[in-house]
């Protein structure tokens, strides 16, 4: 057994698979002054092979902690974004782009409130992990023709111990 | 002066608008069954004129009442969806596409906790009203070449009241 264990979600520790979106760096001042604009926070990446962008809702049961991360996917077709309706934290398992996936390649983090993220194309990564309560995410993705996605599945599961 | 009066935020009120996005209708099990997904809740219409989607994040200050309606905009060339990231209520107002808006074709409406607006292109809709507080909200819109946005000015505004 694995323990693998969650860092701070940074946008440093995050870019070799995606962007972190979150409330950073300069606003563009909108609407009179009343609205603060935080501009093209995330590559939206799903035009390949005539995709088209999504708008969903996830609604996400909260994960029962200890929990054995057993497989990741990816979305070889397209980005996949998503970010809390709530103001709570979630999970955010990855590895990068590969055919295959070593599990020291594994990399968890913890998303605080107001933060989303958006996986970039052929990221691995866990699916949705919610904390604590069942959460809606918003979800922006890919929609269209084509197979957009791949598992893979670990021999032995690598665990992520209750946060502390 | 004219009194405007907020609306329940509904499918069929708002169809001539755009689209609410909310969890509605079935859902698809997805995640080994920890996940609902509601899918494809919104039509993003952002690729006119060598657009692309852009995810943002909007920093709304909460909207003082009674509110004078002055202005309405419109982005001619892609829809804008908003989808607040804290469960709380906002107004939306909007009124339908055209060359001009007379103020009796205005409409307000209230937004529940959980519910989100997408903006038709073309769709003449007030900046961001948040209230209550200050709100953050995704934002998914176009980004691209081209003037993506006019506004009309009324002589007389139109006053929310104070919500009960």
């Amino acid at each position: 057994m694995t323990i693998l264990r969650p860092a701070p979600l940074t946008q440093d520790a995050f870019a070799p698979f995606g962007e972190v979106i979150e409330v950073t760096g300069e606003a563009i001042e909108i609407n009179q002054g009343t609205t603060e604009r935080y501009h093209d926070l995330a590559r939206v990446d799903v035009s390949a092979e005539g995709g088209h962008p999504l708008i969903n809702i996830f609604r996400g049961a909260a994960t029962p902690l200890p929990f054995e991360v057993r497989m990741l996917e990816r979305h070889p077709l397209g980005s996949q974004a998503f970010l809390p309706m709530e103001q709570v934290r979630f999970l955010v398992v990855v590895a990068p782009p590969g055919d295959t996936v070593a599990p020291d390649q594994v990399q968890a983090f913890i998303a605080e409130p107001g933060q989303g993220v958006n996986y970039a194309r052929g990221t691995w990564h866990h699916p949705l992990l919610a904390l604590g309560q069942t959460t809606d995410f918003v979800v922006v993705d890919r929609g269209g023709p084509g197979d957009n996605v791949d598992e893979v599945h670990f021999d032995t599961p690598l665990v992520i111990e209750p946060l502390t």
